[in-house]
Order: C-alpha cells, then structure tokens, then sequence
C-alpha cells in the first residue's frame, strides 16, 4: 500500500482481525490473528473528512463523518484536548478482514484510528489509554484488546473500567478460519441468548476458561482437547450457524485441538499446534462440513498476532 | 511425630489442607497451604482396622471400617487388585486442619490414605490415578487435586473424568484463614445456591477466574486486586457466614490484593504478596470484624504447599 501524502500529520497502521471468546471465554477472551486492515491516515487542519477504502467489504464503508474510524479519531482527539486543531482527515483503509463474520472488522477500525491519530499526535495515550477509548466505542472489549495488545487476551469490566492481560501462548497454533458466505449481526446472535444459564453450565465454562488459560501460558498441548468447549453460548447460536457442531466435529476429527464460534460468527474457528502439519486437513474438512449444509465457505489458515496494532510508517 | 511400627509395611505422609474455589473459581479452582495433617499407615494381613488419631477433631473420627482414610486404602487396594492381600490396617493419624470449615480435612484423609497405600506396594499409581480415586471418593476435584499436586489447580470434569493442572503461582503469596469457631457443612452451603444464575454473572466469573489464573501462572501482582471477586456462589452463602463481606472488606482494606470463602465455608481466606509484609495486619483485621458480628475466630497465616502430599519415611 502506497501512501498518497508525505507529510508529518500522516501515517501507516496495521490492525489484526481478532477472533473473541475462543469457546469457553465467552465475553472476555479473545485472539489477535494474522489477518490485517491497514490505514494510511491523515489529519487535516480543515473539516473535510475524505474516506477512500478497498479491499473486502469497501463497497459498504460509511464516508464521511459517520465513518467509524473517523468517529474514533475524533474520539481521540477530543481525550487530549485537540479537536479544534484538527477537523478533518483524509482516511485511506485496504481491509483484508471479512465483514460481520466474527473476526472484529468493526474493532479493527476503531484501533486503526485511535493508533495513527495517537502516532501522528506524538503518542500522548499508552495502550491502555487507547483500550479504554476503543472499548466505550465498540461497548465490549473482546475484540479491541486482542487488536491492540496481539496475542490472546483476557479482559475484565468492572464498573465500566477494562483490564487486559495479554499473553503469547507458549505454544505454537495455526489458527483455521471457515468463513462463510452468510453475515451474521452481532445484534442478532446476542438475542438468541437467554438471560439465565444453569449454574453447572457457568461451572463449566470457568472451569474450561481457566484451564485453556492456563494451557496456553503454559504450553501444555494435552490439556488444550477438553478446554475449548463452552455451554454459554454456542448451544444456543447453533440455530443460526447451520452445520456448526458438524464443522467443529470434522476439524476435531481431523486432529484439531478445539473448535469455536468466532466471536458472534458467522465464522468457525479451529485451532492446531502448527508442528501438527494438520491444518490443510482441518481447513479442508470445515469447508466441506459446511458444505454438506448447503453452505459455501472459504477457509483462512492464519496464525496469531504477537504484536496488535502496529504503526508500520510515519 | 514418632512411628510405631518399623517394617516394610508401613509409612508416613504428609498432605497439605486445601483452599477451594479461591473466589471466582468456583468449583474448578484450588490451592494447597502450609498446614499438614499426617499419616502413619501400616497395612495388615489380618483383618484388623486400628484407628490412632491426635490432633485437630480426633475425637470425631470413625475408628474401624468406616474410617475414610481406611476407605480410601480399600478402594487403592482394589484397584490395584491387592484387596486379598491387605485386608486391614492400623491408621495413626496427627490433624492439624480444622475440620468442617472449608480447609479439605475430608480431602486429606482420603489422599493421606491413597499416597501411603500406594506407597506401600511399591507405587503402582501415579498422581494422575491418585486423584481419579480420590476424585471418585470424595465426589468432586477442589480439594483432592491441590492435596496431591501442591501449589494451584485448576481442575475440568469431563464426563466422570478428571484432567488438572497444577502451578506456582510466579508471585510469593501468604494466605490468610480467619477460622470462625462455627462448623459449616458442604451440604448446607450447596443447598443454598439456586439452580440458575444470571449469564452476566456466569460472564463475571469466567473473566474473573481467567484472569486469577493468568495473572498468578505470570506473577502479575497488579491484575490480582480485581480477579478474586465472585457472584457465583459467595452472594448466596453469605448468610450462612455473618459478617463475611465486611470480613472482606476489612482484609482489602488492610491490604488484601483479595478474599474469599475457604470451599464452602466457613473459614475465609485472604492473599497477599509474602514481600507486602501485610499478613499480621490482614489477620487482626479479619478476626476484628468477625468480633463485630460476635463470632469469635483464630488466623492462621499459611502459605502456598509446594509438594502436595509427600511420603516422608518409608
């Protein structure tokens, strides 16, 4: 990607595509993929907001001022007390990160903006500060986190407040994304959800989370198997990924370590040790599990993201 | 404490009182602390069930056939197929974890019977099959898995099976027991938590134990403050414990990172960093606030067992 202006209010990002909940850490584990969206974002000292995307899903990206990324500029600019200096910006994304498929597109416009307007300002906000600004934009942190720290991250709210602990696993995993053709709203997979669960359902998924944690930090492989289910929320957004348990069966027969709806979906994700060599076949067996569903879906093999959001040139 | 016996027959071990849950936890975590009770065994040919006990509640424990300890040693025999040849025992036992009050006394006579039996006859079984027996035993893993495995553990129920994992924590604690002089037993403790629970909560303590684990496997004193709270079990067991959020309260404010009930009570539990030097004052301070509630209490200032149960002399 080129980058059009040259002067000191412009830079270069790179955002991960972030994968949320990773099975049994519903609503606070999440993971930085190696999948990115890029911004070439400059700050103008006019009110003119230019927006110019390509790549998947550029056709539907609001311009103008209701542009999310301009929303998080703004945002940003408005923390450190700048908003009059700068009114407009030219923003210019190429975005590799399917849309509304649960891999945090939205979250990866928010990041981007809030780290090249942090850069160009000469960093005055540390990642913290950004993760705080990037969670009241999207509401929840599941998928900004692992987009700004890379790795996996687990993140808790208390009183409206976020604090993230990121981690590189100890192990390393190829990522397998079946991504299919269907979009699937955020809005509509939450509904599904019942406002009560079963305590031993809740026993669960601690359990599990706690232990695919620990797993992961630790690089204990042989625990991984039994740590990546979940009876939160996966039973009940089933309906609305037809195939699901039969994909999440094909990539563990094909020797995945664990499957999971990617944050709200539509995408399905599996997970292997990249020594296993085994992510073709798991890729392979998702794409025609789906299949047998009537379901065309195309697969990514990625691996994680150690380093989250990543000024590449300024 | 003195054995009896002198032949190859017999040995003593030692197994550390347990913490279960730690907060969040619930169910799946524990923790293994520096009060012992042993175990002197020597298995018979004959018939004969001898039961010795000093120490904390000897008073109360079953001599004879019905003795847990003598259970557990049963159970080892039989699955090793050794129950012709051994078929009693004179079981000398010295308590120092009180009893009833959420510290696993139950979880040490049953893993106390199991290391020294299998001891005994040469180590058939490993840790992993210990704890499958003691697992079945003792109906679930809290207490049995820090018991065997020492430090933190993090256990996940599959279909009857059992799979733990065990840490050091990468930060010197101090635990700290306020030890109400009321017994609790688990059954009440169970009786009253409701069937359901609200998935927001379920969601607190997925991210709150995940990040409890995360941040002891790292050491990452700083996350701590914010990961033992709970809404799983301790809202509803509060009324069995009078005083324990203002127990809590007093233990943060004297500089808790965070506190707990001990399992299902009634003892609660505080930790704190070993370099804080805060653990004499934590303690003044929860037996305080017990006072105010007029229940009379003793602390002990532990800290996290390393070894889990240990074969002294054989």
């Amino acid at each position: 990607m080129k980058k059009f202006t040259d002067n000191q209010n412009c830079t270069l990002v790179r955002v991960p595509g972030t994968s949320a909940n990773c099975g049994p850490g519903f609503d606070c584990l999440g993971v930085a993929t190696t999948i990115y969206n890029y911004l070439d974002l400059t700050l103008l000292r006019t009110g003119r907001v230019e927006v110019e995307s390509s790549g998947i899903g550029s056709e539907n990206i609001p311009r103008g001022r209701r542009n999310l990324t301009w929303q998080a500029i703004r945002r940003l600019l408005k923390e450190v007390g700048r908003e009059e200096e700068f009114k407009g910006a030219i923003i210019r994304t190429k975005s590799n990160v399917p849309i509304s498929r649960g891999l945090g597109s939205s979250s990866t416009a928010i990041v981007a903006g809030l780290t090249a307007a942090n850069k160009i300002l000469g960093s005055p906000l540390d990642k913290n500060d950004l993760l705080r600004l990037a969670t009241e934009l999207e509401g929840h942190p599941d998928n900004v986190a692992p987009a700004i720290f890379g790795g996996f991250t687990v993140s808790v709210m208390d009183k409206g407040a976020v604090q993230t602990f990121s981690f590189l696993p100890r192990i390393k995993l190829k990522l397998i994304v079946a991504v299919p053709e269907f979009e699937l709203s955020t809005r509509l997979a939450r509904k599904v959800l019942p406002k009560n669960v079963a305590l031993k359902d809740a026993i669960f998924n601690v359990s599990r989370a706690s232990m695919l944690v620990a797993a992961l930090v630790e690089g204990r492989e042989e625990l991984l198997p039994l740590a990546f289910d979940d009876a939160l929320h996966q039973p009940y957004r089933k309906k609305l990924v037809p195939g699901m348990t039969e994909v999440f069966d094909a990539a563990k027969s094909a020797g995945a370590l664990g499957a999971a709806i990617s944050g709200a979906g539509s995408c399905l994700i599996a997970f292997t040790s990249a020594r296993s060599g085994l992510e073709q076949k798991i890729a392979s067996s998702m794409v025609a599990a789906f299949q047998a569903h009537n379901i065309k879906s195309e697969a990514l093999i990625l691996g994680v993201d150690k380093r989250g959001a990543t000024v590449i040139d300024s």
